[in-house]
C-alpha cells in the first residue's frame, strides 16, 4: 500500500469520528485477528485504548503491521435483478503501526477528549482517572497517512433489459440511533439524565 | 485457536444474522487487511460474495487463513469514573479458510436465501441472475466451527469510593433503524413499497 495513495480525508475524519467503532486488523502466527474496538481521533491521529495486559495492545505496542477499518451502513440497495442489489456505506481504512502514549499528561488529555466525543462535558462530572487507573490502561495512536476511503451511494443501477419491470425499487435506508439513556439503580429518582444529544448529531433519538 | 474454543453458538448466530455486515481480516505480504462485507448465514455456514475479479476473493479462495467479525454495539456505559466506563455489545468471530461455492445450483440458492434473509419475497419479483451474472459473481463459505463469541450487557461497575457521586451514570442506547424505503425515479407514483420489516424485527423503523 503506497503513502501516495490519494483519500477525502473529510469523509475518513466523518467515518472514524461517527462511527467509534473500529475493527484492528493484526496477525500472529500467520493468523490474522479482528477485534472490534472503540477508536476516537485527535486532529490527524487515531487512538484506541484497553487494559496494559491486553495481548492484542501488547503485541500491536510491540510494532505489528496493523490496518483498522471503520465502516457506515448507509442503506441495503434492492435493484430490480438479484445482480444489481447492492449497499450504500462509507468505509475508512488506516494502515501501518501503532505506537503507545507514553506521557501521563498527554495519555490524560486524549482519553479526556474520548470521554468528551461521546458524553461532552461528561469529564467535568466523572471521578478522574486515578495514577494506578491510568497506569493500568493502554493508549495507542496512528497517525493518517497510510489510508483509503471506499463508498457508495445513491440508487441502483437497473439494465436497459430491467426497466419496464413492474417493481418497486430503490433504497432500504439503515441507521444508528443513540438513546434512550437508562440510568442505573444508583441514581435517584427524579435525577434528569445529561443531554448528550450534540455529540451525536442527527442520530440521537427524536 | 483450538477447534475446541466453547462458543455461545445462538449468540454467534444472531450476531452475523443481523449484523450483515463483517469485517473479513486476512494477510497478503505480512499486511494485515479489514475489509467490510455482507455476510450471511445458512444453517452451521457462512457465506460472503463479490465480483470474480475481486483480489480478495481470489486470495480466500485459495486457502488463505481468515478471520470474520461482525460485532453489534448496543451501549455506551456510562460510569461515575472515566475508568468505569465501558460499551455493551455482542461480537462473533470465525477463524479458518474459506472454500468457493463452485456448484451453480447451490450458489443460485444461497444468493437467493441472501436476497429473502434482507428482503423476503423480493426474489420472486426481482429478475433472477442470468448465467453470465452468476458466473461474474463469486460466492465463498466458511463453516462455523473455529469461532468466539465476546459481550457486554448490563450496569456500569461502580466502586466503592465512587457511590456517592451525585451524578447520572448508566447506558446511552445505541441501535441500528431501518427504513424507510426511499424509491428510484422509475417507480410508478403511487407505487406502494414492499414491507421487508418481518427481515429486520425490532430494528424496523416504527
Amino acid at each position: 500500500m503506497s503513502k501516495k495513495v490519494q483519500f477525502d480525508r473529510d469523509v475518513l475524519y466523518q467515518v472514524f469520528d461517527e462511527s467509534i467503532l473500529v475493527n484492528l486488523g493484526f496477525v500472529i502466527d500467520d493468523q490474522p485477528f479482528v477485534i472490534p474496538t472503540l477508536g476516537w481521533r485527535v486532529g490527524n491521529t487515531l487512538y484506541i485504548h484497553g487494559g496494559v495486559s491486553s495481548r492484542m495492545l501488547k503485541h500491536l505496542e510491540g510494532g505489528a503491521n496493523c490496518c483498522i477499518t471503520a465502516t457506515l451502513v448507509d442503506g441495503m440497495v434492492l435493484g430490480r435483478s438479484a445482480f444489481n442489489h447492492s449497499t450504500n456505506y462509507r468505509s475508512a481504512m488506516v494502515f501501518g503501526t501503532m505506537k503507545k502514549v507514553s506521557d501521563p499528561a498527554e495519555k490524560t488529555e486524549v482519553l479526556r477528549l474520548f470521554m468528551e466525543h461521546i458524553a461532552p462535558g461528561r469529564s467535568e462530572v466523572a471521578r478522574a482517572p486515578s495514577h494506578s487507573e491510568l497506569m493500568a490502561t493502554s493508549v495507542l495512536s496512528i497517525d493518517i497517512e497510510d489510508a483509503t476511503v471506499k463508498m457508495r451511494q445513491g440508487p441502483p443501477k437497473t439494465k436497459e433489459c430491467d426497466r419496464d419491470r413492474e417493481m418497486w425499487a430503490g433504497e432500504l435506508v439503515m441507521r444508528q440511533v443513540v438513546g434512550p439513556m437508562v440510568a442505573d439503580d444508583l441514581v435517584p429518582a427524579g435525577m434528569e439524565a445529561p443531554d448528550y444529544s450534540a455529540a451525536w448529531g442527527s442520530r440521537w433519538e427524536k
